[in-house]
């Protein structure tokens, strides 16, 4: 048998990693760009490029689509609803939950089965087993095209039928490494205005990165089961440790937004009475509490 | 030969984790705290309770302290100058730099051999081989007195003489962690207002932290040759995708303002002309930038 054609709509970096996996894979690949030209290296492993959208979702079975956001996704689909009726397009744009519900609400009211889904690898790991790609949606939709989507590489996940879902945890897992990432280049800043080489913090740094999945652990325990017993960390000294940070941050006059925003955080923590809990009871106090409505 | 007697003034739980890893070891271990009462199961080990510091102090050869932090060393320390005379103090006590080098100048002017500690695990991993205790201060002192401070467990370093580098790197690599942990708690409160449980999103953030220690060396080496490659990932990129967070949190009605303020620093970037540059470059921008002075 050979393998279901497939269109990918969109050339950016990870929609060119995508046909190539496709591609890799065997499966006859139409790829479509908004500016043309830039299916290069695709075309020599045996890519079509089609000159418009419609021709091109027209040529394949499974459409993908990988743009820069959802309103580049719109741009793409909506003017070409006719051509996607009765087909199913897996939409692999990083966007909000809300963005995507409101992808399939449109997709459901023009006919179009679709799947959202949040690539959360870099481009470089596509194709390989190292890959992580959660998708959500109907399930017999998934089911129907796991075969091709497992070309992608790695594990490909189906995480429920709420459209939102892939999305939810894609924006969560950002949540957890951008900020993650911010916390290091601050660290690494400060530690240089001490004279410490980044290099020198490093294997430290990395040390810390290792304790976090043992807390990511308990700090779900505690916030599912919504009771929050300090186990010897609590609020308080957390509070009292971000203190340390900011005020060391000042002393060399080094950036302390991020940090500052934390210990507030935690501030209010310990005015709601969370002091002698986990730091871990934060997260009843963040929803709802937002200071930057709407902003 | 028979382990040399050490003091342990504070009976925190830090403290007292501190002397039972002494007395573990076999030595000698004389404690005081300024409430007293606190040295019950210790003194079941054999430890000695002193009715004063200064008595404590007489009583020991190596003197650790390791109570709240930096002004109760100075409450403890200041009045037993004379006690300490000719001694080495070895402070573990959590604090800034500064803090570290005042300490060490006042250590200096008294005639007391000083080494200034950061403890970079929790209390429950005290005496055993995952402790890692970082060590400051002149080599000689550190090798003088480095078979008892192996009782603490695990790797005791010495990072140099500047006192203050110990804590510098106390500070840097708290902030990594407890930033990252304010994103993971916040990413929690983000997936559960989008239905996802922190238990569900829990093994992909695992997955996240996963991805720490190679960015941290990436983040590292850039920093540290002042040249920001984007390899792949650029700071454009990063801010589009703090952005996403940010909306996602806001339309939850979740708290955003360790995100937000990440977001701004990251636009400062952009705005700096870094935005085809690895986010480390950051790490440039952050010193000399601080919107809150001496706040």
């Amino acid at each position: 048998m050979s393998a279901s054609p497939v269109t990918v709509l969109g050339l950016g970096p990870m929609g060119q990693a995508l046909a190539s996996a496709f591609l890799a894979a065997g499966h006859p690949t139409t790829v479509w760009n908004r500016t043309p030209g830039r299916a290069g290296r695709l075309l020599e492993h045996g890519a079509v490029e089609a000159p418009t959208a419609a021709e091109a979702i027209a040529a394949g079975g499974l459409v993908v689509v990988c743009v820069l956001d959802y309103e580049a996704v719109r741009a793409v689909v909506e003017p070409n609803a006719a051509a996607l009726k009765g087909r199913t397009l897996v939409n692999l744009t990083a966007g909000t939950p809300d963005d995507a519900r409101a992808t399939a609400r449109w997709a459901g009211e023009h006919g179009v089965d679709y799947l959202d889904g949040a690539i959360m690898v870099p481009t470089y790991l596509i194709g390989g087993p190292a890959t992580l790609v959660l998708h959500s949606g109907p399930a017999d939709i998934f089911e129907a095209h796991r075969g091709t989507l497992a070309a992608i590489g790695g594990t490909c996940a189906h995480l429920g039928t709420d459209p939102g879902r892939a999305a939810a945890h894609d924006v969560a897992l950002l949540d957890v490494f951008w900020t993650a990432l911010t916390g290091v280049v601050h660290a690494f800043a400060l530690a240089g205005a001490e004279g410490v080489t980044a290099t020198d913090l490093a294997p430290y740094a990395k040390g810390v990165a290792g304790l976090l999945p043992d807390v990511i652990d308990a700090f779900a325990a505690k916030i599912d089961a919504r009771e929050y017993p300090a186990d010897g960390s609590n609020l308080r000294s957390a509070a009292a440790i971000m203190s340390h940070v900011l005020d060391a941050s000042r002393t060399r006059g080094i950036d302390s937004s991020v940090i500052s925003a934390a210990y507030e955080v935690a501030r209010r923590g310990m005015d709601a009475g969370y002091a002698d809990d986990s730091y871990a009871h934060i997260a009843e106090l963040l929803p709802g509490t937002a200071p930057h409505p709407g902003a």
